[in-house]
């Protein structure tokens, strides 16, 4: 039995489209009545877990699924023992640093040294302005993090942009980005090499189909 | 101008409800058509900041927010620089681990040494492992713990409860608690120091109610 790892919210329809491509039909996943957290692909040789973002590397690492799919911005920020295998390309977004439109930074490096950032990628944040080697003191929030320059709570921050119109709402501008993030296939280093050839299969499947949608 | 931290979801109602009682109105939060985040109060004098459950005690420890209503489980967990206040009483849950309905055990002290703990509050689960002297491995999810014992990610979970339906539902059961939670209001320590009266007037005002809720 595969046990596939998926992130509920933005990434859940374009990730079940991929495996249903590759021969694993999770579709009733999407089923807007569904409560269920594990859920058995239709040919039954396969199940999916729903779970939290943040989650999807973590069942991979621990081997409880054998393989994910999971945004790049999530891989960045914690770190776990997965192996990255196919950049599924949909789930495009940035991290970025942004700033109130009004504050005149025009780059991060612009910013005051011991400014305050806040972010929820507190780690991906640490790594950028190490690399400038401006020191900054982060401030981890878990969400709404565009409220931190309106309060006063932190000078910047650092966030995933999709379209920019939170950003926009909120008086706030991009003004550099860190990375760029699309969804990744992820899989339990252990288990692929003790494979005997179905999750090759389903890899290569799905290595393949995105291959032909970058022609 | 007071400024108030709120958290949205299960404990907002009643955080409203207090705050009314105390002469400051914050209804409009309430409205299921609000999209903001910071919004005034009825009369003018106060503003609420709308933001998640983890990061009320982040406002509160920067001075952004003067006070904030928050579950003792998030300030147990995240140990913020906060003047805990009010018990409001309301909120009630309890800090439990639960184990799997069929597994036997019947307290934390019956886990096999090094087992795996998931839980979204590790540092309290972290607390209460090492005061039993029990070495085990925690692992740290952001969502539906309850799929950790059902996984096989994990032998046991540290996890809020409150009806205990979640837990039937998934075949677990509590086997010990670690600590009962309620709703805190909590204040900016040099916010209170630094108050004519307006702060302390709102801060009896709920002490207050709340001891006559208690009679």
């Amino acid at each position: 039995m595969i046990t596939v790892a998926l992130a509920k919210g933005a990434l859940l329809k374009e990730s079940v489209k991929s495996f249903a491509k590759a021969g694993l039909d999770f579709s009733a996943v999407l089923d807007p009545d569904n409560r269920q957290l594990m859920i058995p692909s239709d040919c039954g040789r396969a199940r999916a877990l729903l779970v939290r973002n943040g989650d999807v590397p973590v069942y991979v690492a621990y081997g409880q699924a054998q393989l994910g799919v999971v945004g790049y911005d999530v891989l960045r920020e914690h770190q776990m023992p997965v192996a990255h295998l196919v950049d599924l390309a949909f789930g495009g977004c940035r991290m970025s640093v942004a700033v109130k439109s009004s504050s005149g930074y025009q780059r991060a490096a612009d910013l005051p040294p011991h400014s305050r950032v806040a972010s929820k990628f507190t780690q991906c944040a640490r790594e950028f302005f190490d690399d400038l080697d401006l020191p900054v003191e982060l401030v981890h929030l878990t969400g709404s993090v565009e409220l931190g320059p309106i309060t006063g709570i932190a000078e910047a921050i650092v966030d995933l942009v999709a379209t920019g119109r939170t950003l926009r709402e909120n008086g706030l501008v991009e003004i550099e980005e860190l990375f760029h993030s699309t969804a990744r296939l992820v899989g339990h280093p252990l288990s692929l090499r003790l494979d005997r050839g179905h999750l090759q299969t389903i890899v290569e499947a799905m290595r393949h189909q995105n291959k032909k949608n970058n022609l």
